[in-house]
């Protein structure tokens, strides 16, 4: 069977755009930048979501829903804010369409223009802390410990399916807190949750770390990330908890009357995960064959493919097939019995294969009468014949197994691939292989800023475990008291 | 305990927002018609929509994402669509803010305008068929069977909380079909889904019938809903079904190879209900002391108010509170025990009937003693005090009978205030006091338009059950063979 995907040694980045296609995830729309999230990507997401809503949910928080406009004049509130985000939004200026009567067709209503215009909203902090000035009247009006689940809008210029969209799906946590302290217990609970489930569902290991001034979220005081890596040695930032500081209730007048009968302003964080996600599940697992998932994200666990010549066969393995499927479904396994009498196994083998279905069974006449079936793992590509009766113990154990294999590939494959480099020349060379980079750095913005220029590698995170350990800047030489993490990213 | 909401017979409009904003379901935003949905009115929108999308799936539908922007050129395509929706919809021209030297903030970039405008979806056809064209080939490709949860924008002028916004989230579904016959059978499947879900879990009892011409979808050949009575004898479209012909598929080019080997034109269907769910619910069952939830949908289907005087008392009450809590949460009842002992037992009773709490329990002193507790209903705030020990079967019982109960009340209110109508002095008599009439119409629009110039009462459907009967039309005297709906609705 002919490959139908580049392979990633021929070219990763052609390889991701063909596995996101051919395993029918996603695509591009008629709109710049912005994709058509197809039935199967989506039920990953919809796994994803379900996941972290129950997370959210059991750390306390609740869902609301926010304006998807934000007035223009809210972005000038919070002078950094605005930086981030006025240079790559959409902007609604009117309201309504005409005949467009010389060139046919429709234009914009002149007379239809807005008193002031509205952003798409790329993040919702403004227009959620103007609400909260409402909300919010004393000490006993606070935590709010509110997520919304919204799509959101950046006009990038160089777009790429699910790593980098003009539009996007997500989730943002917006809370607010009468201490500086709770806002920051806030912010690194959400942090563990992120890790949590980035270990625990996308079998991704991850760095828990603090980005640097540069890197941090516009308007924040603190933003600390979890960050993972690809296996093309390139960082991908997969989710971010913010510390906001007073920051946006100063901008939007938000305050309290404490315990003490004191007006202070409230003390707020923000955090959000995304459809990148899916980029980054697609990415540390997957293989020339196509997806590889994690059963714990994997909208069907198990396929069940008959194999038979004649009708009569058909029939049998085909009834076998879904009295099989019946049984692990009782065990909450998600199964497909692909019955189809169009399509031979072979082609359905590679169909699997590159949706990235964890586990195949086929059932043929030989085990049929044997009591047998073949068992196919989707991660390591092996097969081996077990006994029929041995199905409802063997499979949840099997899956069980998968997930911690995979986690263990990809931690392995992160160990191997994380360098302490301690001299420039060396580093010189491990950028251009790729890997997290872990070195001394002088603290400066401006060592940070040209080590990019250099070589196109950002700081990905100061870890958050690394301890104390003195040291020369890797580029600089000047004192460093702990190193961090360098790697070029997508 | 002084009301605090505004009586329906004093204002029924005013009590509609009196209650939403009273029992935090939802708010107005800066942004003009855009909505805030509250942690607890979006608790009941994620009941809703966990509910229907279960529906959807067991019809086989899948979920996907399509983009929130479409190019204004789309909306030409199908003349109908255009005059439908062209009219109000939010349309960005710009890609970027800059900032304002001289007036200060931010203004809009005048280099970074778009080549073609976005339009804001207010409905997916145009560009979810432009996508599927690309996905259909052949009849093996068919029928898709697409259902997208999604935020739209419709630029309406007067806008209601739920009832009419500006902005509003909804599902929307998308099939594409062989045949018109598999079309239309998709069409009134979901209406089936639609009136189901109306009657079993939002308990109002809805009519199921056809738009008229001039009442139909923009684009569609038909248009199925579902119509629900308010308390104020107004009518309110629940939730429609297009059958769509093969208009979409012919003004984006979407043929399919036949099973004879020819090209022909996809049959399409779309459908959708929204948070104007939520404002149906709200005013079907409301009363003056605020909302009154079925329990399928109530996010807390039970509360527990301890009584006490004394700390021991206090420890006493509640740690029982919390014991039951624990038993009936093992039979899938959402219970929340609220033990603050900062609010008075009266004013905690106050909110949750604000709130809809199907049922509130009660647990003093002498209950502690006796073995008892008291047992409120919301919907006819009747009590009764029952044995602790008989709460696992009561409670689950009690609640069944609610769904019930607030169904077949709303069911009684429908059948006390439908009306046979058969001369013009009766219809303008009984418009004016409100409900459903039903009458024949000659099935010209234009005595439709005149009636409602007239009355301000449009036909709300023609119903799928009458059956032929011969009349003359209640404004012109011409011949008629069915009765219809009318009504002023929402």
């Amino acid at each position: 069977m002919a490959k139908v995907l580049t392979s990633r040694s021929e070219n990763y980045s052609q390889w991701y755009n063909d596995l996101v296609i051919k395993a029918d995830l996603a695509e591009n729309s008629a709109v710049r930048g912005c994709m058509v999230i197809k039935p199967y990507g989506y039920a990953i997401w919809e796994k994803i979501q379900a996941e972290l809503d129950r997370m959210f949910k059991e750390t306390g928080h609740v869902n609301a829903y926010f304006p998807l406009f934000i007035p223009k004049s809210f972005f000038s509130r919070e002078a950094q804010h605005v930086e981030g985000f006025a240079k790559e939004c959409a902007v609604v200026t009117h309201y309504r369409l005409m005949k467009d009567e010389v060139n046919g067709g429709l234009k914009v209503d002149p007379s239809a223009k807005l008193e002031e215009e509205l952003i798409v909203r790329p993040t919702s902090e403004t227009i959620i802390w103007n609400t909260y000035k409402n909300w919010i009247q004393s000490y006993r009006d606070l935590p709010i410990l509110i997520n919304q689940w919204a799509n959101v809008v950046r006009w990038e210029m160089r777009t790429r399916l699910f790593l980098r969209t003009a539009e996007f799906l997500w989730q943002e946590g917006h809370t607010a807190h009468e201490t500086s302290d709770e806002a920051i217990e806030e912010t690194r609970k959400i942090l563990d949750v992120y890790s949590t489930f980035a270990e625990e569902f996308l079998a991704i290991p991850v760095i828990k770390g603090l980005k640097t001034e540069s890197e941090k979220f516009a308007g924040a005081i603190n933003t600390y990330c979890i960050e993972a890596l690809m296996q093309d040695g390139k960082a991908l930032q997969a989710g971010t908890s913010h510390f906001l500081g007073q920051n946006f209730a100063k901008a939007f007048d938000v305050k309290y009357a404490s315990r003490e009968g004191r007006e202070e302003y409230v003390w707020a964080t923000s955090w959000g995960v995304s459809t990148r996600l899916m980029g980054a599940l697609i990415m540390a697992h997957s293989d020339d064959n196509g997806l590889v998932l994690p059963p714990a994200l994997a909208p069907q666990q198990v396929v069940i493919v008959p194999i038979y010549k004649t009708p009569e066969e058909y029939t049998a393995t085909c009834n076998r097939a879904h009295a099989i499927k019946d049984s692990l479904k009782k065990l909450g396994i998600t199964v497909k019995v692909d019955d189809r009498d169009t399509h031979k196994p072979g082609w359905k083998f590679a169909e699997y294969e590159l949706k990235g279905v964890p586990l195949r069974l086929a059932i043929g006449p030989r085990d049929m009468e044997q009591g047998t079936i073949e068992v196919a793992r989707r991660d390591t590509l092996t097969k081996e014949v077990i006994a029929q009766d041995q199905l409802t113990t063997v499979i949840p154990a099997l899956l069980d197994t998968m997930q911690k294999d995979i986690f263990n590939k990809a931690f392995n494959f992160r160990a191997q691939n994380t360098f302490k480099v301690d001299t420039w020349e060396e580093f010189l060379i491990q950028v251009e292989k790729g890997g997290f980079i872990s070195a001394h750095w002088d603290g400066d913005p401006a060592t940070e800023k040209l080590i990019q220029e250099e070589t196109k590698a950002t700081i990905r995170c100061i870890p958050l475990d690394s301890s104390e350990e003195a040291g020369q800047c890797v580029r600089t030489g000047k004192p460093s008291f702990r190193r961090v993490i360098f790697a070029r990213s997508y």
